[in-house]
């Protein structure tokens, strides 16, 4: 019986180990859809005017870097937002190309690069806002929630 | 017996999940640790001049995004530095004041956000360059390396 016992685990570290990455992928681009799919709303809810769900995403301790500087918490990164785009003029309408996805092992933390849009239909003399974005995003309790934001 | 397993059990569960958060924590700690030995080792390698040793941590398939665009891989990584910075007057000082790291729960994602500064010591008329800088880093068998890099 030891011996058979021995023989069963030799088999089953090698399916393990091949079992296991995949799973992990799988995991991985769920939760890179997942967060394409808050990255959507997010366009959706600036193309609203509505600057706090806009910024209801980003977890209460976030961190913001910008050209200006260093936002620390929602709160001060919603105060940017507001200052920065006083109305939906201002604001006109966003839309993100998504370059690419990384996550960790465990799908907990999905990186993501973006282009960010600013289009003004309605302002014939204004020319597009264009950019870079990099979000660091945490899946916990209340799903994806935006720790880290580099926007230029 | 049977009930003597099942209160030992019973005992077990609560300081497996006392003590798991902790640990993790630890990970996470150590790995923030670990990057930021990393980007010290990058500072001497720029501060040698050497920015095939500072690119070198950079993984192959990494990501840079820059005011000036997004650059795809070590070597356009690489590229990039070396026409932005083509001789060590150009290149300066550099050093990071660190604002803060996030781990993945596993502990194989770490990013980092920092202020970056060059100063030029040697060259009284140059005013010292600053910015900002998020760096997604993923453990693999190779160490830490850079899979992404935003920097204004």
């Amino acid at each position: 019986m030891t011996s058979l016992k021995r023989k069963s685990l030799l088999v089953l570290v090698p399916l393990i180990s091949l079992a296991l990455p995949p799973a992990l992928a799988a995991a991985g681009s769920e939760a890179a859809e997942e967060v394409i799919a808050v990255l959507t709303r997010q366009a959706e809810d600036w193309n609203r005017g509505d600057l706090e769900a806009f910024t209801a995403v980003y977890a209460e301790d976030a961190t913001l870097l910008a050209p200006s500087g260093v936002y620390q918490g929602r709160t001060e990164v919603l105060a940017r937002y507001k200052k920065r785009y006083p109305d939906r003029a201002a604001m006109g309408r966003l839309s993100f190309e998504i370059l690419e996805t990384r996550a960790s092992g465990d799908a907990s933390l999905v990186t993501l690069a973006a282009h960010w849009k600013l289009g003004y239909p309605e302002d014939g003399d204004r020319e597009d806002a264009t950019g870079l974005t990099l979000l660091v995003l945490r899946h916990g309790a209340d799903g994806w929630r935006i720790l880290q934001d580099a926007s230029m």
